[in-house]
Formats: C-alpha cells, structure tokens, sequence
C-alpha cells in the first residue's frame, strides 16, 4: 500500500471569451492538472495561462488532448484511423510541450479526454494507437489509464510508464467498471461521503465497490472535477481527508 | 556573392477533404518546405505527410504558422495582442515540431504565413514579438525573412539565426519594396522573364529592381510557389537556370 | 412508367481558398443541385455564387444539410439528440433560404448530405426528426429520400412531398440496399455501363441488381457525382443515353 | 418627446458546453433581444432555446449577426468585400428566420454585433452593404442603428424602417460619440447613476453629454448589457426607474 497519492484534474477549459470552471482553487487542490490542448477546449492563451499558473504552484502538467470537436467539447465519439489518431495526439501533445516550455515547466503526463478516452478505456488497439504516437514524441511521458480499462492493458504493453486513477465523485460495480450514470447513486454529490471512499481506497489499495466488494487496483491517482461549486467542495474533502490520514499527496513519478 | 543559395515554397496547405497545392511536384524543386501548422490551412494529417514527404526526399522543414483563420486562409489582417501573438506561434512551432520528430525529421526554419507575415514585414514590433516568442521554444530555429523589411531588423536585432528571402515571381521597386499588386509587370507569370532574372539577382548579391536599379542584399533563399500549374513551371525554370549557371542549390544553415 | 426524371447532384462543396467538384460542369448536365449549407462544406460567398449559377441556368435549388464537421467533410457519424437534429436542420435550410431568395430563386427541396443522410437512411426516427424540422420551417420542401430505405419511409409518414433517388454509379444487391463499397464492381467508372444501365432502370421503374433481378421503385430523381473528372463524364453520358431514349430531363415536382 | 422606450440586450450568447450571460434574468427585464446567429457566438441549440424563451416572454426577437470569428467573440475588425459582408449578413439572418419560425416567432428586428457594429457606425458604405442585404432577404426587418453613427445615416439613405438606440452604461461626448473606454467614467457601473440619467435622456429626447450639453436624438431603445451580475443590476434599475416616471417600456414598431 501507498502512502502517498496525487490528486488530479482537468484544466484550462476556456476558449476565447467563454471561461469554464474554477482553475484557480482547483490548482490550490491538485497535484497534477490535466491541461486541455485546443482541440475541444483551451486555446494558445488559456494555454499559456493555465500553465503558467501550474509552474507558479508546482502543479505537475499534463497533455490532455481530445477530438477535434471544440462544439461537442470532445464528448462525441468520431471514427479516425489509428494514424489520424496518432496524428491528433501528437500535434496536441508537441503544441503542449511549446507552451510548457515556455512557461518555465514540462509536459510530464498525457491524459486522453472526454469520447477518446472512453473509446480508448473500451478499445485496446486505440489506445494503442494513441499511447504509441504520444511516445514516439514524448518517449519519457507518464500515461495516465482509467485503472482496469484497455487503457491500462496498452500502455502495459506498451512499456510506458504509467500513473493508474480512480474517479473521486464515481461509484463503481464489483468488476470495476463504472456504475451507468443513469442509475441512482452513480455519481457522488455529497463531499461527506466521497472523501472518506476514496480515503479508504486509497488505503486499501482497491477499489471498493458499490456492494463493498473490494478489488486490488493499483492507484496512484485521483480523479477530481471542478466545473461546479460541488466539485471543487469535493475536490477540497478529498484533499482534506487524505491528508488527515497521513497520506502524502505528491505529484506520481 | 553566394555560390549556393536554397528555394523554399510553402506547402501541406490542403485541409480535410480539399486539397490544395501540388506538393509532390515542388517537393522535387525546392530544398526548404514551409509547412502550414493548422491555423490557417493543413491539419494534423496533413502535416504528418507532408513532413514524412520532406524528409524522404531531403527538403528542410520549416513551420509556417498563420493566423488562426481557416476561412480566409490567414490572409484576414487580426488584432492580436503581442502576448497572443507569441502564444499563437508557440503553439505552431511546438505542434510542427512533434510532427516532424515523429516523421523523423526536425524543425529547422520558420517563416510566418499570409497577413501574419505581411503586417510583421511592415511592424518591427510585432516580428520581435513572434520570433522571440519561437526562440522561446525552440532556440535553434533559423528565422526565414523578407530581405529588406521589418521581419529581417527584428529577426537581426534578436540575433536570430537568419535565412533571407526574394520572390521568384514579384517585382521590385528601387527601394526593395514589392512592386504593388495592382500594377503592371507586379507578378511575373512568365518562366522566361523570372528564371534568368531570379539567376541575375543571386549571382549579383542584389535585388534587382524594375528599373534595372540594384539594391545589394543578403540572399539566402528564393520564395517559389505552387499553387498553379505555372508557378510549378517558374518553379522549375528558377531551379534548372540556378543549376545551368553552377549555383549549388541546398538548404541554408 | 414515368417519361421525365430529374438529374441531380451535390455541389457548392468548396470553402474559403478551396476549391472543389466542377459546378459550372455539373450546371449544365443536372436540374436540381442539392447545395451544401456550410456545416460541412460551403460558405456564405460559395453559397450565394452557387445559387445565382443554378438560377441562371433553370436548375432547382435544394438545401443539403449535414453535420457540423467541416474537417470530415460530415462524414463523421455524430450522435446529436433528436432535438438538436432538428436544429442543425432547421438553421442550414433557414440560411439556404435567404441566399436561394438573394440570388433570385427558392429552396426547393431537401437532401441530407453524408452521415447525416447514412444514418438517416437507417434509422427511421432520425430521419423523422430531420424531415419534421424542416417542414416546421417550410413546409412546402420536397425532401429527397434514398429509395426504400428509411428516409423514404420518414417521409412518407410524415406525408412530405418526396423525390425518390436511385445511385448512377452503384450497383445494387437484391434487397435494393447497395452493394458494399469493399467488393469489386460496387462503384460504377464506366460511362459505358454506367449510362445504359440506369437508362433502364428509368425505363423500367425498377432497380436492376447486380444479378439482373427488378425490384419495382419509385424513381424521381438520378444521382450524379461532379468531384472528378470521371464522375462528371458519367454525369453527361447518363444525360445523353438518358435524352436518346426519348426521356425528358426535368426537376420533380 | 416619445412616453414609450425600448430596452434591448444582446443575448443567446453561449456556445456548446459554454455558457454565457443571464439571459432568463434579461429575458424578465428587455423589450426586444438581439440573439446572436451562430458565427461569433451562439449555436443551432441556444438559439432555438433563447428564441423559445423569448417568444414564451413576448420579447421582440432580432437578429444579431457578426463576423465568422468564434474564437474572438467577433471582435476581431475582418476585412471583407462589401459582397461577403452582404452574404454574411444574409445567412445568418436566414438562419435566425428559420429558428424563430420553428419557435413561433419571428425575426423583428437586426442589430449588427461587435467589431462589424463598429465598423459600420464609423464606414457607411460597409452599413449600406450589411442593410441593403438584409432587406434582400427581410424587407420588413427594422434595423436597429446606433444614433447619431454612420449606422444611421445608412438605414435613413435605404429608407429602411429602423429604432435609435443609446447606452444605458456609456458617457457621451458632446458630439454624441462614445466617451473612450480608456477614459474615466467611460463606463457607469453604479445603477443609481445610470437609471436616472438614462430616464433623463429618455424624457428629454436627447442624448446628456458628461458636459451636461443636450444633443437632441431620437431615442427608440436602450441598450443594456447582462454579461455580469452588475450589468443585470443596471438593466434592472434601468428600467424600474423608466417605469417609476410613468415610461412605457414596449417594442419599438
């Protein structure tokens, strides 16, 4: 068991005159931030900004490329070919690293966003796809796979170096998966109960289910949203809970 | 006087299912490819073969980055701030600059597209603010300039590296300018005229202006083009007349 | 048996500084031209210079909406809910609507273009959405329908107006469905054969399988392709095989 | 001296997953709401839905066009033919038409957006192209100009039916022009200065200068902001104190 864990989430999500969610508190939170690459959202300025702030607060930076669907927000799912998919991933992955490096840090982490890394936790050969494309741009990145998904088999079999999460505010069924959003209870408002779970997780080394069933996973980070008051309030038990039980909260290696 | 001088000409301008260009063709001609970085034109297949097509055939790869202007091809003069500017060029550079690793290849030179490089070409303020921003990504990048303008003084006063350029098909006034488009004679469509004329400029050290004034200048690199079917011939004309008078054509340093 | 059918084909494809299809080709050859509306492909100017073409020369106006996807070409399968269907529906034929009444002419009728049309062509409610949006906003549209599939059956429910469409270049399996575009012979080159064989299907009012089965349809309407050179002469040879065999060329009604 | 005013807020300003602006709280305060078209802001789904909303309120719906430039909110200064403009200028009303209609609505009014607003308050040959345009379309629209601008000057020479509008949150220099920006008290953020200076003008039939001088002005709408709780404040204040001086507040004719 672990006794240190790093808490990520999701960034730089503005585009031109629209911001969205609340960067600012949330990188006051995390220990690693997921930051978009102008595909379905961020663009060259909120880059740049958003990075510059993790250098600021030592926050760890990450890609987090995504389809091109600046409208759907990356949410729907598209067909490309494995090596227009490498493609994507590499041009967003190379336009992160130039504004990384401007601002004084690096691109340390490649997280996939929204539809692509749904299809890629279902579709191994996609991740595949998109894992050995990051690399040959970025061979020292840490990729970071939804525990327990093809995700986590590509990158495996990949070699990459790895960086396993759960989700903070998600219940889970007792082969890991996910429980359908659509169901009662899928997704956790209450931070009162989401920091505690995810405490015991982490200190299990598992994921613990909805039944209470226990499954070793590997866990090294934690999934945190901060697009509603709520989440950053979650966001904030989290932190808070895990720290009171003595768990350190760095960014992963 | 230069015994060898390099021929550049902008390239991988197609965007999804329209092509643009004849890019196999001037692959052949020139020793340099600016290649679009999806701003105003290319996108990430694109330019994934255009680089795996340069570096195959052993043309230098330069990014070409534009204005964030796919409609009117990056030729919309825009107001950005100097800031955005550089963030703008960053995200450009470090994008081509993931493509052409993966192709095998490397960013060697930059040269900025369209309304971008008009207005830099006339704002020395504006150039310094894109072409530190690229030194900030990438140090080493030789900075493709109009020979004559504001893109050259800021490039030298930064202590760029530097390649200068004239265009095989434009004349000049007797103070370097560009002879404006609107007038007679402005653009030479006519193989005969500019490959001797282009031949006579590089063996003179000089820009040779209609009048027949010659203004010496720094010539580094001839602008070809190949969006016609006869600026592929010009194209070709200007490489076998450099050749017939024993210049040796390769890529700047 | 009818003695009339109507020519149609896609065009107003071209964007911005790209060029695409030969339309002044097609004007000349179809009598309704289903034009694209600017999620996919087209733009304002494209638009308005395309209508005024169709209405110099007498050739019917349709309105060809597709998915937001310029990059794909809207041939990538996107999930949008009904309600949103009905919308991307709506402002494409709104906006075809004040270009068609600026250029002198009105929106006839109503194709869906790419996967919009594909999935439309499988899923009978979709199709209902689209077409019951676009009667919401003119109801006096004929849509053109993929015979016997599910877009004519969307139509016929709704009781549209409809101009039932058979391929030039395609063949057909026994079921009226297409033959896959992976075998050999799906995809008709040969003006040769292309022209006599929808000559008699015409003749027939029946669609004539790979196998030489009839399956009695509804024929309103040819689609002819403009996007090669080879496309555009099956185009003119369909007319002219078309026109010898004492068949009149005209729009439906 | 008129007893009635308009009141007028831009709105339907968010775009996918970004929202934008309070525009239920507009809704319960505006007479007549310019709703933006799709092309700097707005999308098929926000503008059935603000459409819908403000036929369910009786607010008077306008078109709100600008410039194809999502990412700068249209405030970028394009440069574009008189015919594109026109064209522009066409679509988008088209579109909002189409959108109304479906909503049972429809367009009453056109208010230009952003930079193509100033531009043409400054250019009235660019104003006559965006209005002659549109009364090709919509003959019956009224045009909603800036008072005292070229955009005035514009609709009066083409005899279009339009309403005067002034700011309820700018200082004015003696000359009726906008004090700049960059000035004190160029902007009023304190709704007990704005509400009765703006009911002051209203009943004086004049613009008050920060001078005091008067500038007799037809006065038809005032235009209020909500993209800030403050903005929603001053709208509010606004128009209470319009109707504690006995003003009726109604759509202009």
């Amino acid at each position: 068991m672990s006794r240190s864990v790093d808490l990520n989430a999701d960034m730089g999500e503005s585009y031109g005159a629209w911001s969205k969610g609340d960067d600012a508190a949330l990188l006051d939170i995390v220990t690693s931030a997921n930051i978009a690459c102008g595909f379905h959202a961020g663009d060259w300025d909120v880059m740049a900004e958003t990075m510059a702030q993790a250098v600021a607060k030592g926050v760890g930076i990450g890609a987090h490329p995504g389809f091109p669907d600046l409208h759907g927000f990356g949410r729907q799912r598209m067909g490309f070919s494995h090596a227009s998919l490498g493609n994507l991933v590499r041009y967003q992955i190379g336009a992160a690293q130039a504004m990384a490096r401007a601002a004084g840090g690096e691109v340390r982490h490649l997280k996939l966003h929204g539809a692509l890394a749904n299809m890629c936790s279902e579709d191994e050969a996609m991740a595949r796809a998109c894992y050995s494309a990051a690399m040959s741009v970025a061979p020292d990145l840490i990729v970071m796979v939804l525990a327990g998904t093809a995700q986590q088999r590509a990158a495996e079999a990949l070699g990459c170096k790895i960086a396993c999460e759960i989700f903070a505010d998600r219940a889970y069924n007792d082969d890991a998966t996910l429980v359908d959003r659509a169901l009662p209870g899928a997704v956790i408002h209450d931070p009162a109960i989401a920091a505690p779970r995810i405490a015991d997780m982490v200190e299990a080394g598992a994921i613990i289910a909805e039944s209470g069933a226990r499954i070793p996973t590997r866990i090294d980070t934690i999934c945190l949203h901060g697009d509603t008051p709520t989440a950053v309030q979650i966001a904030g038990s989290v932190r808070d809970e895990l720290q009171r039980r003595g768990l350190e909260l760095r960014m992963f290696d």
